[in-house]
């Protein structure tokens, strides 16, 4: 696989090995700045690895809630993108005018009223009218072990450069929708996401999502927010994502290698024997 | 090593292997929220792994640049954190009233009315008045080597729940002086950071930082406002983290496991005989 030239940079270096010291070049996953405004003011600035932009604003807007469906966008485009191949701002124009900057940040501090903690932040995801994804779904043993080598058949800028986070939607028979890099965990989500928008495939109701990092939290959000049933990945998952995932029905597993996962909640939609 | 115990959380979960599911009792890391106020104004918050909170207020705020000594802050406590030994928010109280909640989104937005961009970014860090830190520290190969297994060695959530990012500061000679994790590579930087602060050992100009995760711009950019000379990581950096390591004089490693290690920038301070 050849990675798109915007998100790879080659440097010297130096290598030790053993005693040894030589120079060598290098291949490096770029980390750039990319600010995202909606109807021209700036929401949010995140470090991510170029490309794909246009599916990471709107896979980020959505999942954090600004966004509620790809119909409300009237315009998406990066600034210059077409002559130079290379942006750091998207711009996103909503339908209506009336957006509100501060929503955002009103989304998580509006539950906290009891205090901050946990519970808080779930019900907070509850008051964005996020609920139980597709309870009939079903994904066989046999997939789930699949997803891991197909990822990494995929991971174009991670086998050059060793240091990315990859995140991949799956249909259920373990069929590769997309896959989007980024040396941010997050940013691959709402890049998969922002894609499945795109491409009117919204809800993800039948799709697996499927992460190289930890689940944590904002992942399982995520997944959340767009309607996918199932999320794993190849790490372990934080006490609050599986909390989330147990309250509202997300099908949550973990330690995804070789032919071994541990599922954290949602056991029914892939141990159909049990 | 036996982990803080709001460190962690048991779950009833499910183990899938070859063909056969059993139930199993699994530790989990724990993720919660915890809000940082000053002088009453929340400033953030962070999903973080609890335990060590009043480390990780200060090491964050002083990192973001929103302190610039230690000796600025009058109280810093977590609520009710001697009762119930559990709190999601710490108060830090500084000594001057006029603290400017804006200022950390300024710091960021200052460099950029050039355009959002690496360059634009590395600025801003140059603006906060951050600059190289000390040339005459050298660290061994043979030291740097011996990092790794120093950390796994301390890494008490991680062996119980493989799920945790780790920051350690090493003196050049490869003694361990404060091992932190948290589910955030971030938090756990912060929470080192926050330690010396606290034990009054900044600027750390003979410190060796290491992190279980990837070397990028963020975690350079704390690196640099504590005034680390070495920032090590057992995988790759970032074009960024690379870029503003070279411009300001941090030696940067990357790739750091068994007897191999890559130095992206400052290669002076861990080659003396290249």
């Amino acid at each position: 696989m050849t990675p798109p030239a915007c998100s790879v940079a080659q440097a010297e270096v130096f290598e030790w090995q053993d005693g040894a010291g030589r120079a060598i070049e290098d291949t490096l996953a770029v980390e750039e700045p990319l600010e995202i405004r909606v109807n021209g003011t700036p929401v949010t600035v995140t470090m991510r690895t170029p490309g794909h932009d246009l599916e990471l604003a709107a896979g980020f807007l959505f999942t954090e809630g600004i966004l509620q469906s790809a119909d409300e966008v009237a315009g998406l485009r990066a600034a210059d993108f077409e002559i130079l191949a290379k942006s750091n701002t998207v711009d996103v124009e909503l339908r209506t005018q009336g957006f509100d900057a501060a929503r955002l940040q009103r989304n998580f501090f509006a539950a906290s009223s009891c205090g901050i903690c946990g519970k808080a932040t779930i019900e907070s995801i509850r008051r964005r009218g996020l609920c139980a994804p597709n309870a009939q779904m079903r994904v066989r043993p046999e997939v789930l072990c699949g997803l891991p080598d197909a990822i990494r058949a995929q991971q174009a800028v991670f086998d050059c450069t060793g240091g990315l986070h990859a995140a991949a939607l799956f249909d259920s028979e373990g069929n590769l929708l997309a896959l989007r890099e980024d040396i941010g965990r997050h940013n691959a989500v709402d890049k998969v996401i922002g894609w499945a928008m795109r491409a009117a495939r919204m809800p993800l109701a039948e799709s697996i999502l499927m992460v190289s990092g930890r689940g944590g939290f904002e992942i399982a959000q995520k997944a959340l927010a767009a309607g996918v049933p199932v999320l794993a990945s190849v790490s372990a998952p934080s006490s609050l994502a599986v909390e989330l995932a147990r309250e509202l029905g997300l099908t949550l597993i973990g330690f995804l290698r070789g032919r071994r996962y541990v599922v954290y909640a949602g056991a029914s939609r892939c141990l159909p024997d049990v």
